[in-house]
């Protein structure tokens, strides 16, 4: 059996030079960056060397990115960090924002005390800018927190417009980019946001590593304390093998983006249309104009659970998701749909299907042809 | 030039298997063990079965493994947490922690005002437990944390017999196990230890990746926030590639544990022997009969600087270290060595040597002849 993976916003495959990469570091290169001796600065130019091809893909200084176990460590990090250091006493997110900024924006309400707000979305689950900027008007320390694409429906935001908005209004702006770094240009030059996050295994690389981007430090001092790697502000052995992976992997995705942008999109176009012919009720949730990789669609199937269309899916092998991944397991709806549709829409099945540059129309017909046999 | 890596108490060399382990689930099993489909209940089983295989190796039950970025975050984690969440008011612990504990302490003494009590050490470098039996006969919610083995001098802790007083005191007792998991048999129904950690890359594992043991949750709530993985309790795809190295390298370090701590032991003598001859005026630092792997030596050079000494083993492809590699950039004297050596000696060059499997009489030879010449 032909297996299908269309689960690509959750995780993705690796690319064969990324994991040859790792298996050379693995082997060559086992030294511990702090260590001043020979294997201990062949690993430190490694690692120094990653993080300048990292900063150079988002048009960032080096010195500006910190690696991290990954997204979710970051995230944690800089909402924490804004509070604690920064001074920050009030937090603007939305109610769509993946589990990693808003359990922890919830949890550090509940520790610090700090006022959080919730800024409005329209039915494609867009940000209300007029909203934000009521918000913003307000003269409280502020950070805004707030995805760029969201990992359930695609809906993009103008991180350029948003962070013009909070400078103009003082405010600290973070944005959890785990889904578009690496899949579309990041100039950090022209999007003067303050902080923004990266997990590797979002574009080909390995799992377990990350980064932060920290503009010009503005005060952040580190969540996880001990030796004084990463300038001090993260401490812990770095994970040379994977740094090393993720630069590749992240080298690779800007190298070919154009191209397997243009290969994806056309997947979903393609993807659209047969759904256009065989289940010409379907909608799309979100904003059907969404990232290139991700489409969220409610299929008209009167008398399924979405439980049930996944597990059929999966019989035949093919892998796509319920709302995010990381909430899979549970049963609760999804938090984003849930902004984003009517209490009727909510109890129809919704499938998220996320591409990547190693799908193929085959991959689509599989799909199609086994939803029709739902 | 053949090169001489002595320097194991600071990183390993990854063994063969773990390459081979990492390499595969890489190429082979890339889903999010989050995901409910086939690709990630197959990246979940691996997450389990090597959350089983490391329990088994300590005689702890898998639901006690937490699975971390490594050892210096399970150590953050713990000591936060029993500070916000098990309510401890005095952190009980020793100067010759390893900065991951000791810097950890500090910050969280400045965030909480908890109390840092220091236990006294001997000229070796050892808890004086009549010292620690004193402190914890007063009447307060506390932790005690000491390392098992020293990882700049090899002196070990009788963590059995600590955790007894712990217990009989009432106070939490954590242990900083990075140098002694996969070195030294744990039997953590025997040790009655609350909290264990460790981090791959100290036994030919992956670096990055680690754990945290937490006996029968006593009420931790996380420290990264996000999604439901670890049971709740570590928010983060995990690492799935670099757990399985890890559960890899801690079996295989186990089944092989007698054999190799008997040639280890046997390089240890050697080298000891080898300075009787030809350094006879040379001083152990620590214990003399410290952990087999670890050796902290001061040397009979009057007018040489540690850092010489390093930068002409260096020349001729010998790493060894001074103090602990996670502070070896600095310049600062071992915050290790200030507690238990004279001023007079402090002055004098200390080199520590730590041994692996890998390593050779031919390696110490090399050490030997080269430490003649300086």
């Amino acid at each position: 059996m032909k297996k299908v993976y269309l689960d690509n916003a959750s995780t993705t495959a690796l690319r064969p030079e990324v994991i040859q990469e790792i298996t050379h570091v693995l082997q060559e290169e086992y030294g511990n960056p702090s260590s001043t001796h020979s294997f201990g600065r062949s690993a430190k130019n490694i690692l120094e060397s990653s993080r300048k091809l990292i900063a150079k893909q988002l048009n960032a200084s080096a010195q500006e990115i910190i690696f991290t176990s990954g997204g979710t460590e970051a995230n944690n990090w800089i909402l924490r960090s804004a509070i604690k250091d920064l001074k920050v006493k009030r937090i603007i997110t939305s109610k769509i924002e993946h589990h990693a900024v808003l359990n922890t924006v919830l949890a550090l309400q509940t520790e610090y005390g700090v006022e959080v707000d919730f800024v409005n979305l329209n039915s494609k689950g867009e940000a209300d800018i007029n909203n934000l900027v009521e918000l913003l008007s307000q003269d409280k320390p502020t950070l805004v927190t707030l995805m760029h694409v969201n990992n359930e429906t695609g809906t993009v935001l103008d991180i350029e417009k948003v962070a013009r908005l909070c400078k103009q209004y003082n405010a600290l702006f973070h944005s959890d980019t785990v889904q578009s770094v690496g899949k579309t240009e990041i100039d950090l030059q022209k999007a003067e946001v303050d902080f923004i996050v990266a997990s590797a295994h979002k574009f080909h690389g390995p799992k377990g590593i990350g980064f932060a981007f920290i503009r010009k430090n503005p005060g952040i001092n580190p969540m996880i304390f001990g030796g004084e790697q990463e300038k001090g502000l993260r401490a812990g052995t770095e994970g040379v093998h994977n740094i090393a992976g993720m630069a590749k992997a992240l080298e690779i995705s800007y190298v070919n983006l154009e191209a397997e942008r243009r290969q994806i999109q056309d997947l979903k176009d393609y993807f659209v249309e047969k759904l256009q012919t065989n289940f010409p009720d379907f909608k799309i949730n979100g904003n059907p104009e969404g990232f290139y990789n991700i489409i969220n669609v409610l299929l008209p199937f009167s008398d399924e659970k979405t439980a049930m269309i996944l597990f059929n899916l999966d019989m035949k092998g093919i892998a796509v998701s319920r709302g995010s991944a990381c909430q899979s397991g549970s049963i609760k709806p999804s938090h984003v749909l849930k902004e984003m549709l009517s209490e009727e829409d909510l109890k129809k099945p919704s499938l998220r299907i996320s591409f990547s540059h190693f799908n193929t129309q085959e991959d689509i017909d599989l799909l199609i042809e086994a939803l029709k046999t739902v």
